[in-house]
């Protein structure tokens, strides 16, 4: 089943190629409208998965998470008309010139072809990572969550209807409408027909994907973010950065999880950092050296373990560690961090530049907070992915980031010599 | 031993990375230097290699790409002089602004940082490589083919002799100094530490990577190339091209492996493609189509198989097949082609545009031979490798392929609203 997916879907996707900005704008909107003319359909489906998923016991947080309603799904809508605003980075020519041999030579930007997406439960990401996709001409196979898998059924068959009232095949956008696992093992071999395989969930799917992928990964989404308040640093300034990137949304994989501050600035610090925690609520994971320190002030604190360094919080917790200048605060993040989002508060240029220079990680921020990793942040008007790798696309990853390019020679009968 | 190795390159890259253009470019003209000055460990090493080599029976031809003498060696050295002269991309801003927020964000070209190559046995990429990974930033760890083991081990004692007289840690580029192939399965596993793998070699070490590593691969080097013969193609001209696309260098991956020839112009084409190809010593396997035509003509000629249309020849062998017109020559380019180099020798503009946008391969040619997919023909001053997938480069990749980016962003304790 999946060889004749990934068929219909490399078949699609040189159609898709061809595709004027204003051809595949054109499909877009009829997307959009077809999502709220048909939502009776998608509704239906969703009832379904929600009351499997209410059976399977989950909590009321997750089943909100997999809901769609009419006010959503127009949402949804609305976001695939914003994508036709965006420019189609397809077609773009990139470089060219003519070389020593008289050849032309240009490169331009083209489609991958087709790609493959696994995510987890939330139905919009089954239109968000099909609209982009279309808009940049390639082809989609999508394995949403198990628990909304009628779901995202459902909406490629609207998406479907779309595709084909404008002459397109049915096989540019295609979900794997099941539940069984081992149709994704299927999914990360087919790299005969599949360009580009972006997971977007937790650290295990990203495992899996890197060891049993045949198909080139884009991995990340991980984010073990870190903010160094250096001796300089203003302290009711760097209050308002930490609170607002640990608070602003704890789930989001940009926020931050680890205080490094300089033992210098300790004693007056600690106290306010723990007073201005327990105001917001944020429990503290210390090291031994500040662990004293933020006792005497009012915050939730216990001693923070080897692992918690190394994970993903993800709620109202903070670890928190002196280090005794910037050297120690970079050898942490290097050993602990995940490359993604990392952060220096400061007043010392000199600080500020190797801070930027010798952290590795795909955003590094000067007096700023961590959260604003994220594609829409970033100007790029959409994001498919967060990349923590290095090949291809590091950061939020845009439109250019779902195309590649080809080198377009022109000769005149031209030989080699 | 893996371990031990990646974590001294990952150590060494964070040196590497804040090297400038001028410090780099001093420590490849020392490394050049001591190539020829300590050409004597070297020679002595591949002398062991080559009594092994002759010990197992490699043919005359092998033995001569194992081995190195001085004047090989001094041009192995100049090579190193030369991509003194290359630009350094490292540090290039690619683009910025200010966002909405207010903040400042620019992308700065960087290194990868840990670059792993498995290649085969030619010494001098031993070298090549290890100043390419230099000259951007980038730490190296190398595994060579097993005949060349001692060779390559004595040359990158060299590389590490000129890296500690400039103070840096033989860590930056270190060989894996054994024939044990279960090293290469260790180092495919090797994530935490290395940031890319480059296999050079054929198909099945390219399978072997995709399938095995965890690391983020860059397959290619593969080139099962295209020519279309056109109807209104200039067949004198044409044949120049096709000889030039064979017979220029047979074993290069960007040489041609299958002539399609359109049948309109097949009854006066062939017999004089047969005449050439019998000239120039090329042999023919001809599909049930052309084969009687061929056979009108002097050269070898025999059918062809499905298998042939798959393979590479590397060597004076050329399929022959008639379609009967641009579709036809599209649709086989697409279920045969490995996406590397194909060409069109068209004098139809409507044609051409059409073969350039709908052939998905990393070089497509109007009216010139396949064999200029190459980095220097390119421009790009030096080539690592060859992609013919998708991610991050795709066709020769110089330098730049060898650089990531990352976000830089400057704030005044700014936060997300």
């Amino acid at each position: 089943m999946l060889e004749e997916m990934g068929k219909a879907a490399k078949a699609a996707s040189y159609q898709l190629a061809v595709l004027s900005a204003a051809q595949k704008n054109q499909v877009l909107m009829t997307i959009a409208d077809r999502l709220e003319a048909q939502s009776a359909d998608i509704l239906a489906a969703n009832e379904l998965d929600l009351a499997d998923a209410r059976k399977n016991g989950l909590s009321e947080a997750l089943l909100d998470r997999l809901m769609l309603n009419p006010a959503r799904l127009q949402g949804i809508a609305n976001d695939v008309r914003q994508v036709c605003h965006l420019a189609d980075p397809v077609g773009v020519v990139m470089d060219g010139g003519v070389l020593d041999s008289g050849l032309r030579i240009e490169r331009r930007r083209v489609p991958l072809g087709v790609v493959g997406v696994i995510y987890e439960a939330r139905p919009n990401v089954t239109v968000d990572v099909a609209s982009l996709c279309l808009k940049t001409g390639n082809a989609a196979i999508l394995r949403g969550g198990k628990e909304t898998y009628r779901t995202n059924g459902a909406t490629v068959r609207v998406i479907q209807d779309a595709l084909k009232e404008h002459g397109l095949p049915a096989g540019a956008v295609q979900a794997i409408e099941s539940p069984d696992r081992e149709l994704v093992n299927q999914l990360l071999k087919l790299d005969r027909y599949v360009d580009m395989l972006i997971p977007r969930g937790g650290a295990g799917l990203h495992k899996l994907c890197r060891e049993q992928s045949t198909i080139p990964v884009i991995t990340g989404g991980i984010g073990v973010c870190h903010i160094f308040v250096d001796s300089n640093a203003d302290a009711a300034a760097a209050l308002n950065v930490i609170v607002n990137a640990k608070k602003q949304r704890p789930s989001a994989c940009n926020s931050v999880e680890t205080l490094l501050v300089h033992t210098a600035i300790a004693e007056a610090f600690l106290p306010a950092l723990s007073a201005r925690m327990q105001d917001e609520g944020i429990n503290l994971h210390a090291d031994p050296r500040s662990l004293p320190l933020l006792q005497q002030g009012p915050a939730v604190v216990s001693a923070v373990t080897e692992e918690q360094y190394r994970d993903e919080w993800l709620a109202l917790d903070l670890n928190v560690k002196l280090v005794d200048g910037l050297d120690e605060a970079i050898a942490h993040i290097r050993e602990y961090g995940t490359q993604h989002s990392d952060a220096i508060l400061t007043r010392s240029i000199v600080n500020a530049e190797r801070f930027v220079n010798e952290v590795d990680s795909s955003a590094v921020y000067v007096n700023a907070s961590t959260r604003f990793t994220d594609g829409g942040q970033f100007g790029l008007g959409a994001e498919v992915a967060v990349s923590t790798q290095k090949l291809h696309a590091r950061g939020p990853m845009g439109l250019e980031a779902l195309t590649t390019y080809k080198w377009v020679v022109f000769g005149n009968d031209t030989v080699r010599s």
